[in-house]
């Protein structure tokens, strides 16, 4: 599969087999995940896998209290992925530059994992609303530490949907805005 | 070429040769970066491709002179990443969770520009650090629009090296922070 069938083969799954995750291919995951670039090569990232089913489900829970994202209860897998403090640099191109490098870098990272997700049969689904306290206390996440986002992982039992996106003409422009 | 031998291909290329990039593969780019996922898929984003050689030099001047990436101005091609408004519903989640959604959004459709480039065999920089002003004026962005990141597109001269990164031990935990 080449890069652009793969983007065609990656969606946001809702909806999971029980089907457990092999440990070798949640491993292939991370690697992908530890090996996306960052600025100034910061990785201001930790990722903390929640795999022992009581807990997963109680994040799970805490995932989809809002009232949203009921189905991140069914993915046998969440990845939970901490902001770590960035090193001086990008701190200091953080605040001149008034962005947040770590958000980027972290959704940069956190692709790497949906896409060889997909490479590997597995379905993904990024969350980014949550009960971020109440997971931060499950998994003993410092109270200083932001919680960017949750990846559900897992075998897809949703089939797979044509994307709805905005036309060419209305998000690519050439030399002038 | 599978998705762990693409991100092991994919780094950040700081020397470009000076060999022109083919239209059709700047549009595969452009594809994935479409196609790529975001917050309630609002596609909070413009790309505005600079290909015309003395406008895109204009634009890497803007992007050098601040004494850092100075091979900017070699690539043939460059991106720049509007932030445009999400919609309703991204707007208020980013405020109740306090983070920037469509920075990540962002990061995450340029790294899918930067692995469909290696995939093509092309060489790519992510830039987050430049005069935002400058190339706001050179590319008639609004003034009232943020311009996120510049990504540096062309046929590499740098080899390929080998990825530093921190240990798996440090990134990633299981359970438990």
């Amino acid at each position: 599969m080449n890069f652009s069938e793969l983007i065609k083969q990656r969606q946001s799954n809702r909806s999971y087999q029980s089907k457990p995750v092999e440990q070798e291919k949640i491993e292939q995951c991370l690697e992908a995940a530890r090996l996306a670039p960052s600025a100034n090569n910061a990785q201001s990232w930790t990722f903390v896998v929640v795999d022992e089913p009581e807990l997963k489900n109680r994040v799970g829970e805490s995932v989809a209290r809002l009232g949203m994202n009921q189905f991140v209860n069914q993915a046998p897998v969440l990845i939970a992925v901490v902001v770590e403090k960035p090193i001086f640099l990008t701190r200091l191109g953080s605040m001149v530059q008034n962005k947040d490098y770590p958000l980027i870098d972290i959704g940069i990272a956190v692709e790497h994992i949906c896409l060889q997700a997909a490479d590997l049969g597995l379905g993904s689904c990024i969350v980014g609303w949550f009960n971020e306290n109440d997971i931060k206390k499950l998994l003993n996440i410092p109270r200083d530490k932001r919680l960017a986002l949750i990846v559900a992982l897992g075998y897809p039992k949703d089939v797979p949907r044509e994307k709805r996106r905005k036309l060419r003409e209305e998000v690519i422009h050439f030399n002038r805005y």
